[in-house]
């Protein structure tokens, strides 16, 4: 047969032991959590007929990896999962139970422009609720985040709340026009790369001119305690019923984040807030940390119309935010964020020799049931050789069971890492690998 | 914007929170018993270069998705765990510590001919130790599959094992030409769909005469205990050096399984069983479940020469197996098979009005902390409203705080399965749940 060269296509990636040890640790951390609260799991397909996804995504549609079946059908390859959730909603509705809570961890695929190290395959971690108009939702969707990240080990976070019509309705009292809102949208949702010098030039270019640069520089700038303003904002909005009626959702869910014992420490109302996705209508929300910059590392917000690309009759609405998984594992690797992970390997069992394999086969099987992750050297081989084995896969544990052993009904301990040796016996392992 | 009809391409499936309570069981179960024997987890991209999955698969490789990307690279999409596995260790085998033990549970993709329920996306399960000769490897794979399965509680399995070259042997006794050996194979491949008379009217079809064909069936109908069936092929194959070893080499196998406390009653010497795959060439092996008919729950065997493909200097020889996950879960299901999963909610926290909220926060949190899965009920409505959101989603247990309990410091716990409801303290609940 003519050789072929094994090769990964750029911006693919195998994950090795190693790194999945991160991956999974992360993934059954958010699910635990997830499932904590009562979210189910849901899982779409990665294929899906074209048009579902086709006309959803701007100018980012030309990403999608898409072809033509073996039906010729025009198929495409998932690009994100909310897109393939609404059409789950929409084609479930009559059967779903409103509030639906459920959560998505999976893998999308994205033909972005090769670069170093730039993924096209990467997961995704999203968790909504749809069907509720309830502020509590919004709230403990806020929970979930906050809860969820303190369980990292990470620095601080702190959580930026604002409102869609908080902005829109300044906005409006601005001698603007309607369809100049976007513009702004656009140009304040680049703060974070371009500071506030590059909003201002970016508004200037599209279209916006002074007074309303200052005054909506001035008016995303403002600072200060949540309640004070909250105040500040429904004396400038009074004469909106749709501004108040936002501060007036803002407080709520203030409130409610309070009941929760969520502290302030690691919340900040903040009118710069947008979010890119235009589908946003209510609050919106970034997680941040600030020690690893300005990017967020979770995003979301409240929509009005998840399925309305599907359904011209029925407005289902709910709230979502997604934990950007990518950045999150490669913040936990570059920093050496400790992990609490049950993967790995955590003892050697040694073969002493043919007669004796037994014995440390049955050893193995009463570590397994006491919970320890537990490999039985597969060769035959001098003992030297197996210390090596498990020195080369960082296995933290030998055990070793000779004649000695078998007639005293004892086993030696061996701890890689300082060298020490003890005789244990069998059953008080788990107590001796707890106090190393 | 026109609407965009809400459907699923034919062949591929949304899996709801309920089927992903058992699917998620299986995965997890799988991956902790993998883990508990040291086997690391590895996860490969789902797109890979047409041509590292091209010439694989023989005529299936008709079922491969592929397409041109973006940059008119030819790729496909992932048909199987095996070749992209060989092809990682082809890249990575300078750096991999032999042996090396991974796991890999994730989708493939085959474009199968459109039936009713028929997956194009599914589930595989597999684990390999590659890089050793040694039949511990064999072993530890065949005891792994055992302690996985009598986890699951299914009714009592038994694991078939043969050995390639046994079959293999005993035909070169014949007088037949030696390109027929593979028409043989092929043909008793069949036993378990055509049955005997199927096998016989296939070796016909494929040119096999008689005697031989009445000598193949005697072959391959031997039965009785191991030991006997050992002794009585290492008569009959006398005369092949090959032939003996195999004999040996399963011998020493059912030894080891012995060791490993897996009882006679598990295990069964079948040497109708040969395997599809022509790239197995020591001991293969199917698990199978009486009840649940003649098709198999699990298979593989050992291999000579993984990554043969896209090597010519190395041979990196290993043995395998692959769960049935699909079809394990499908037996789950439609069995009823009980499943002890920490998915579900277990507990709905009910809010009595808006001032007592934060009373409801404050226990739905004490009872995650004690790891019980609970809700909070999310919008303003009456008790009543509330209780039948709990039924419909077959939430077990209902909590309930008033004034009057808040005074008492007590929550009032309701059954929803018999009604009986009772005052405990919070503290005490994971013990009512475990207890009713």
């Amino acid at each position: 047969m003519p050789q072929i060269e094994p090769k990964l296509l750029q911006g693919f990636f195998d994950y090795t032991p190693k790194q999945m040890a991160i991956r999974q640790y992360v993934i059954e951390k958010w699910r635990n959590i997830f499932r904590s609260f009562g979210y189910g799991q849901l899982e779409t397909p990665v294929l899906e007929y074209a048009d579902v996804l086709m006309g959803k995504y701007g100018e980012e549609e030309k990403l999608i990896y898409h072809f033509y079946d073996h039906g010729e059908r025009h198929i495409a390859m998932r690009y994100d999962q909310t897109v393939p959730f609404a059409r789950f909603v929409a084609i479930n509705k009559d059967n779903l139970k409103f509030p639906y809570k459920r959560y998505e961890i999976n893998r999308v695929w994205r033909a972005e422009a090769a670069r170093r190290g730039r993924k096209r395959e990467f997961y995704q971690c999203d968790i909504d609720i749809v069907g509720t108009e309830s502020l509590m939702a919004d709230a403990e969707i806020l929970q979930v985040l906050h809860y969820g990240f303190l369980e990292f080990n990470l620095p601080k976070h702190v959580i930026h709340i604002s409102h869609r019509k908080i902005l829109e309705s300044f906005l409006a009292t601005l001698d603007l026009e309607k369809d100049k809102f976007i513009e702004v949208n656009r140009s304040i949702d680049k703060l974070d790369k371009v500071g506030i010098d590059g909003v201002i030039q970016e508004m200037k270019e599209r279209g916006i001119k002074e007074p309303n640069i200052s005054k909506i520089i001035e008016f995303i700038s403002i600072k200060g305690e949540i309640y004070d303003v909250l105040n500040f904002l429904r004396d400038k909005l009074q004469d909106s019923e749709i501004g108040l009626k936002a501060v007036l959702e803002l407080e709520t869910l203030f409130k409610l984040l309070k009941e929760m014992n969520i502290s302030d420490n690691y919340l900040s109302f903040n009118p710069s807030l947008v979010r890119g996705l235009d589908y946003y209508t209510g609050a919106v929300f970034e997680l941040k940390i600030e020690e690893f910059g300005a990017s967020a590392l979770a995003g979301g917000g409240r929509y009005d119309n998840l399925c309305g690309i599907f359904l011209d009759d029925v407005q289902i609405s709910g709230v979502g935010v997604a934990v950007g998984f990518e950045r999150l594992c490669l913040l936990i690797e570059e920093n050496n964020i400790p992990i609490k992970s049950n993967v790995n390997t955590q003892i050697l069992v040694t073969v002493f020799s043919d007669n004796l394999r037994q014995n440390s086969l049955e050893a193995a099987s009463v570590l397994r049931k006491l919970g320890i992750n537990t490999e039985i050297y597969l060769e035959n081989d001098k003992i030297a050789k197996q210390f090596k084995y498990a020195d080369k896969n960082n296995i933290p544990f030998v055990l070793i069971i000779g004649e000695e052993e078998v007639k005293k009904e004892v086993v030696i301990l061996k701890d890689m890492i300082n060298g020490d040796q003890r005789e244990v016996n069998l059953k008080d392992v788990l107590k001796s690998l707890e106090t190393s």
